[in-house]
């Protein structure tokens, strides 16, 4: 299509578009009331990874909110794949969301199709430096709704507290509630002590992260510990190591909470072989050379 | 424009354009992340009621989610009144909401300008005869994000709520937190005892009705007394007299709630004085003549 060039491509309803062209009218579902569920896939030797998960979390979404997707897994792998094989990108990023389509505004669901859309792009680079060195995150209270295990397009409240915490000069928010950690405003959070691995326990206050559940299963391959567990402001400040997992930041390691430094402000031993294990896992299932 | 025909008519970023028109690509951040702010403003005999009240509120939410708007409140009222003179509708209804703009999708706020959208449209019918009988309603958890103060696009636990009070029969969906009354999913709650009014008092938790406020300004005039209280479920279910406001409702009788009755099951005293006196103010305002 475009001689091997490599380039962003989006795809709207049925066909595949220019990134950038005007598709969708003022009375879209996604624009007028974030009525839509989301996922993003990260692309690496130009192999989609996780994708099967991926599209079985943004099916649950879509029952959680009484969505009709508009394809079916199969259909959307195939328009994925194919966005992935005409951008010629071998790293990259898939968006994909899906609405509740175009009507004239009002609260209830109209009696029309959803629509797709989707965009394939040149990932976000996250400096290598930052997943060696760690990051500084940033404690804000979660003012989030209760149903936060749905990939929704409504995310205010995310982008507030990114946007805080950039501001203030850390890298990611991670949000508690109750005195009790759910998330980072991008991502699920992981601490470890004496080796054993702690994470906040699936409940309708969190996201079932993709990356979380890789480094559950790459924890139990490698014969260490996890326990699902509350973990308190405390628990957090006081942990021997910190970090947060996304499809994007894949394995970050947290070096300093607010004005604390963690542990010994490097990363530790457990963060940085869960981090190889998941670098290594990503290399064998996409056949990616090592870096 | 179009010789006088009533029309829908839209402005999008800084012209007019047909209602259906796609102006919006797929990363624009109302459509991905509901980052932006509305307001709905209704229209009688051609003229916009309580205008700057709601571009007031526009301003306020604009300014608690750190979006510049994109044009001066008296360039957002000379647009709405071309919008409405190209319509050519009397009885009509303008949605204009603000967003981040357009940027590839990040949750960091982009240095990109920031878009304005809008719709006016034939008003959606409310049936008269339901503010003469009064409807139903039914009292749901409040599971929306901590500040409902802003009008903002995440406007999902509202649609839910709503889609399910009209799923199970009822007219409009009453959020409850912590046992007390916030507010409707797209309304302001009043209720009235032995003559006196109550609603509950404004907060972070409510959004700042500008129907709720006209209600107080006529109360104040009619020598109502009002109070600003918090309501249990028990205080509604064992009211006088409860109604709901909104722009779109205006002052809408509730009569029953979930399976139980209110007061005669008949709108009430209080609140047909004050419907009869939100109708007057809209037709001197407006010089809307009498229906």
């Amino acid at each position: 299509m475009n001689g091997g060039i490599r380039m962003s491509i989006a795809f709207y309803k049925d066909q595949f578009i220019p990134v950038n062209q005007a598709v969708i009218p003022i009375d879209e579902r996604g624009h007028q009331f974030g009525d839509g569920v989301y996922e993003v896939i990260r692309v690496y030797n130009g192999k989609p990874f996780l994708l099967e998960e991926h599209l079985l979390r943004l099916e649950s979404s879509a029952k959680a909110i009484q969505l009709q997707l508009t394809h079916t897994l199969p259909e959307l792998t195939t328009i994925i794949l194919e966005g992935i094989k005409l951008a010629h990108l071998d790293d990259a990023e898939v968006y994909v969301d899906v609405t509740r389509g175009i009507a004239p505004r009002a609260h209830l669901f109209p009696d029309v199709p959803s629509v797709l859309a989707m965009t394939v792009r040149p990932t976000r680079i996250i400096p290598d430096h930052l997943r060696k060195t760690g990051v500084k995150i940033t404690l804000l209270p979660d003012e989030r709704w209760t149903n936060c295990y749905i990939k929704s397009l409504n995310l205010l409240p995310n982008l507030l507290a990114k946007q805080r915490a950039f501001s203030t000069g850390y890298y990611e928010a991670v949000f508690y509630k109750e005195g009790l950690i759910t998330e980072g405003s991008s991502s699920n959070v992981f601490i470890a002590n004496q080796g054993k691995l702690y994470s906040p326990p699936l409940s309708k206050k969190i996201l079932p992260g993709i990356t979380r559940a890789k480094v559950l299963e790459l924890a139990d391959r490698m014969s260490l510990t996890f326990q699902e567990a509350e973990l308190s402001i405390q628990d957090l400040h006081g942990a021997d190591e910190v970090f947060i997992t996304s499809t994007t930041y894949e394995i970050m390691p947290v070096v300093q909470i607010d004005d604390q430094t963690i542990g010994t402000g490097l990363p530790g031993p457990v963060t940085v072989s869960i981090k190889e294990a998941y670098e290594n896992e990503i290399k064998q299932v996409t056949n990616k050379s090592l870096a």
